[in-house]
């Protein structure tokens, strides 16, 4: 395991992966055979230096944590790296080893490094969003018009159908995916400068060897070096933030849902899902809890990455170092809470019919607002929700129906009676009437979501290196 | 003063208005008189109590404490504002009165208050960063060939220009002109859902009212109400948060450069600016200190609208209360500090001859790579490396100049006097010559970003609403 | 109003006060007026002056708004406000105007004032965390004894009493109060230090005049100035934040309870408390959300403050003036927190018999544990975990109670009949029964609580400025 | 590696032992044979089970990543751990294997083991505080009357000594070493409370068993099970955050010292530290660079635990977990600062003679208000400021030394000339008589604080668990 047990619990094993010193030095170590192979492509250093560097960029190769450590007195991983390279490729090589790292500096290769097992990290992230969106968007197929109760406040308010909830829940996954790859396709880029930002050593051929890299890595190609230009970077952790928020919601909605008084969905049962060790009855939102504690942790996360984007002069002191220790672990919450989601929504149990027996045990409530504008036509706005309030108060006081309590005072008043037909004020508590709205709002939703979650799965940028 | 004392000082007389007590009211109001207005348009509500309602939609007209207080109790600000309203309606015109915030909710009124009043805080921190931009380019036309020290993790490293400098500050500005600008128009939007988002209370009128406020307001109409979907305002806020971040980076450098011992720039003197109570000698970098509070408090507040995405159901409880709670304060900070930064840079002092002091002051030490790069030619990178690094300590240790050194060790080794003029050595410690490198590296992209900018200035999607 | 909109909102008006404009410059008036008194009393200064400088030091002579503009110029509201007193002082005694702020700097007043107002914020705090522990108490002996369902992972887990949750509230409040009070005296201390933190200027007298005042401020003497030492400020708002937590609990609880669906709470109705602007029906929990959206927003203010810590040499730059601005906010939104749980509690609505309705609907499935460890005594705890889990399934599959799943059960083993008295099993589903245990838990930690409380509030540190 | 690498990197090996994988899964195993051996040892479980159970509870009989793995489908690490120690009990006696676990839950087992690692890692926080406060004061010793630059704002003030400014570094720790003490032992206590917190299960043994659970364990016994009680974690969490804000002053100030254009103090060079890979001549600040690091980092963690305070009902959903997700990462930032900076203050090179070239180089500005207060015993202050600022400016724009354009002012003003002797006012510039008051004010706190920082080496609370 190369990380914290309990970040790792709640996180999944491919973006642990991602994240494992051996793919953080792999991915250095590509650098390094890249810019090898780009400078001899342009003369800048011989062919067969390049060669002799290329061929030990293996990560297998080097002793991690000796490199770790080392790298805390020097202050920076790539010291040691660099260092024990250069002494590799010196076995085989002893003029080849006075190439290697050529030019570059330190946060050359760790920012590009990170960029690249970042990529991956994104790839992860997008294909378990389509099928997130996707299971959703399923769900709403299957029992999409089902009549639900509207919560707000945390009280029940009025009747919804199960799609339109799912609206609030699909369409900011499907905007987060494509802003997701706007900001990633701006920030994945390669990460060039020298010494202090302006690639003196490698003079002429300097804007060559970035083009021929940032070809062969398939990463942009900045204008110049961004040392401490970090925005790309954050701008990038923040739309992670957001999605991981919608995240949060979904999962606080299940969790609600999924309460033993409500019941009204379940998280999928399944081998070692979801028990307690002491209460055999026990079935615990396990995904949900996932996700919600992705939530509470990313925020700070990003917040971190924000702070850390002062740095100093050309190369920050502190601020730069704590960008790299605090991103992984967002991309760990992130991609934990989104795995544990598209697993859950994907097998949600929806009980409809539980649905509407916690729609009626409001005893009519729900429906005050509607009974409220139809008597409104004719009292006004004020006094008809002032009535209401009065009948709202009756019927629970009573333990008496809504309906029955209206129509009661409805029978007794002589300008209401004149007015309103009995039959007209009855139906206005039936659910499958008061949910008919809210599907109509949700389809034409639902529809366009659908149109383009297919577009956005038909294109999936970072596909080729999900299993890079 | 409706901000506390602390915060208005940080912050601007422009924006700490935008968001006060009456500017909010009123945009709540705004809200109010065009809903009825639209209403009155479609049919849903007579003209007549359109007319009463809006006529009386003036901010001025209310009492805000007894509103502030009662809206605790509340829960929420509009049900007080609407109750006064509905009265204050009611004085002239008994039958509008129950037309008010006819199938609305308080939710409705607050965001799309909060949408209003943000578009001004956005066409404040527009405007004032294509003034900062505009600084920072002018600065680069007139000192941009400066040769100065780089300094990285915070040590003298290698000489570049002020304007490669320049580049890095400006480029990210400019990427955060173009963001905003993208997260703003996605994020001003109408909020119109009514209790529970369905506008059910409108029926079939509900589209056609909420595209005539859309198009009244000049704000995107989206494709349903955003009660619980909080990613747009959210990504807007950290684009807020990405911007203080560089903010900060400037201010930082600037606080570094204007330090005593190094006295290379210092922000414009004047009037009040920057003296101490105590110390008549004091010149404080007051503009940097501004912006370098809002670096640090502005990412807490990003987290805590991140956290606040959580939120439940149909309407959330305390998180969406928090997120009104904690956005203003982001803006105040914002704004803040690009003021102080663009007043600051376009009257920033730049000392070149001191630039050149400093860098004469390192005793050639950070010409070292340089001369190693040299050497390598002929050592192998490793060991010119090695070579300098023992030069360098020589130097040190006897005061005298890497170049004396240099040449010395030079003169003294049969190998090296071979194959290296003294004379290409020695050039190696010109300043001016050290510095071409950066100055080719940055003219190009300041030219790149002074197009750019011009483009943004050209079009400013709010201007309209600078003095609104 | 002194703050922004919706924070007042989320406040309350006594501790919006404390921190208002005039509130903070008469504080920083008291430090000036109380330096010119200590400094003529050991004769520094002369008396005359002294009582010239005191006569004028009342904030109604100021202009605010002026001093905050002018403030931000000079990067300190310390520096307009003494040039301001040394004027008004000055057209009364030319020469008192000479010993204005004499031998004393900026943060000096500043940072006192801070500590006097925060004392105040402290006093309201101290007081409202007494009536909600109080409130807590007085539930706990009238309703203490009711069983309810313990809930974990947001699923009905086993019987507790409502006693025992009520222990999880109190016994961390009362921990708060012990480390607030703590905290504070340490906090609250008097900052003279002078222009640099030598207090210079007044020499020998310098130790004498620091006694004297913090002797009529009545605040904490310390070993010398802390300008950039502010781990104890930032030590009291953590303690701020683990309150703030705490308060969120219990807020998130009551705001579960209080569902529809679960109804076992409820906020106390009253004039214009948790109304809808559209549902006539609703009672929202709006103290929980006010203690909830504090418990949101809080945790990032205290991370500002932390942050703010790192204050370069004698004193900051940026962090100390990000610090003021982040305090008083802290103390806003706790004390909303806190006075509106402390009304709540005192007013919670206790619905025992829905308590009793809500265990019973889980068909017995929460006393699962119970039978396990009963059964276990024979077969062993695994077994019986997973014959309690096969019979758990059983009764939600069937929608039999599971005491009559594992009565039957009993029935049809034969070694199980032999062993266990089906009297005996029956009885473990009676909720009074499943409740004692939780009850004799809850008891004597009530009764600890009650006796520290009781102690807590004989002394009360900071009553006296609860109404300066 | 246990953990990311950019994190390990921040970290010590020790620490980052003490959260390992193994390590806390021992711990867990701790409490389960402790568990056993109490219960046994109060009659509850057969004394022989005891033993079955405690001779298997070793880490390096189970699979950890196949753990962590199962946890996450279960939603909690604690239930593989049990299943499988269950299993391998069972192995050898599989009456034992029943008696597992018995009576308790999985947030007893993990909340105490995290609760046994946190003591090792304060055991290790506080060593190395009381190393890192020896240095510092040993610092003082060999060189604390130097006079040195005050700097305010980050510019020069006026003139102090090291002492001074090291007083403003050990005073906050130690006053942390005492807090952190404090809280820990607070906060160290056993967690044992059954499914729900009521020990149900082990009915009136219950009390007995975690008695002697808790004398075994060596933590402090409380009042009851704290499952959703977090308020002592947090407040220790918080005191970790204090001592790192220090830890991050010292660094900002040291980081700032050693700017090559200031050089007044430098970390300890020494193989493989603070090195190039490009720049041969560089000497970095390493320590200071991995404590800023912590400092930036700290606070969003603190800010996450006090966000999962907000805990439902008897178990959080979610928030619990991020709460032991941010935990670690919080220790390891923490003691990497402080391991660091013990090494670099022990080692730190002070210029002395730089300090004093910095001094000069300010022309004698930095006196200036030591000239006013002077001429304000005649002039007034506020005339004395006045002319002093004018004096200044003057010295500034002459290039001249403020002394001699100071003694020309005397000498052409016939009031001054009569009231002041020149060589008083010269005097006033010398370094050497302005240093001595802050000599004056360190001292003392200096003693006092050596006195302290001795009794609290004399007790080391938790040096047992060191090498644990």
């Amino acid at each position: 395991m190369s990380a914290l047990v309990f970040e790792s619990f709640l996180s999944t094993p491919d973006v642990v992966a991602v994240f494992s010193p051996t793919a953080v030095i792999q991915a250095m170590l590509d650098f390094e055979a890249t810019l090898a192979r780009a400078q001899a492509a342009e003369g800048v250093i011989p062919m067969a230096a390049a060669q002799a560097i290329a061929g030990v960029c293996k990560a297998e190769l080097f002793d991690l944590p000796t490199l770790v450590a080392a790298g805390t007195r020097a202050g920076s991983l790539a010291i040691p790296l660099v260092g024990k390279l250069t002494e590799t490729v010196a076995l085989f090589d002893a003029d080849a080893a006075g190439y290697v790292h050529w030019g570059s500096t330190s946060q050359d290769v760790i920012d590009t490094a990170m960029v690249l097992v970042t990529r991956r990290a994104l790839a992860l992230i997008d294909r378990d969003l389509s099928t997130l969106i996707a299971a959703g968007l399923s769900l709403a197929q299957t029992h999409g018009d089902a009549p639900m109760l509207a919560r707000t406040l945390m009280q029940p308010a009025q009747v919804i159908s199960l799609g339109f909830k799912l609206v609030s829940w699909i369409a900011p996954l499907v905007r987060s995916q494509q802003r997701l790859r706007a900001a990633g396709q701006a920030a994945l880029q390669l990460q060039l400068g020298g010494a202090v930002g302006t690639l003196a050593v490698m003079g002429e051929q300097a804007a060559a060897v970035s083009r021929v890299m940032a070809d062969t890595l398939q990463l942009a190609l900045p204008p110049g070096a961004w040392h401490t230009q970090r925005d790309e970077l954050a701008a990038l952790a923040c739309e992670v933030g957001v999605l991981t928020g919608t995240l949060g919601k979904i999962a606080k909605d299940i969790s609600l849902l999924a309460q033993g008084e409500v019941g009204e969905v379940s998280e999928p049962a399944g081998l070692g899902r979801g028990g307690s060790s002491t209460m055999p009855h026990k079935r615990n939102p396990v995904a949900a809890m996932i996700a919600l504690s992705a939530a509470l942790r990313v925020p700070h996360r990003v917040s971190a990455l924000l702070a850390a984007m002062v740095q100093e002069h050309e190369r920050g002191l502190g601020n730069w170092q704590a960008e790299l220790a605090e991103s992984a672990g967002l991309y760990l919450a992130a991609h934990g809470a989104l795995k544990a989601l598209a697993d859950a929504v994907a097998g949600l149990a929806v009980d409809a019919p539980r649905m509407l027996r916690n729609i009626d045990a409001q005893h009519g409530l729900v429906f005050a607002e509607a009974v409220a504008m139809l008597f409104a036509r004719h009292l006004g706005k004020a006094r008809a929700h002032v009535l209401l309030e009065r009948l709202s108060h009756e019927a629970v006081a009573s333990g008496h129906h809504l309906r029955d309590v209206a129509l009661h005072a409805l029978a007794h008043d002589d300008t209401l009676r004149d007015r309103f037909d009995a039959g007209e004020v009855a139906a206005l508590f039936d659910p499958a009437t008061a949910a008919l709205r809210a599907i109509q709002v949700a389809r034409p939703q639902l529809d366009a979501l659908r149109a383009t979650a297919a577009a956005l799965s038909a294109q999936a940028p970072w596909a080729a290196w999900l299993n890079a």
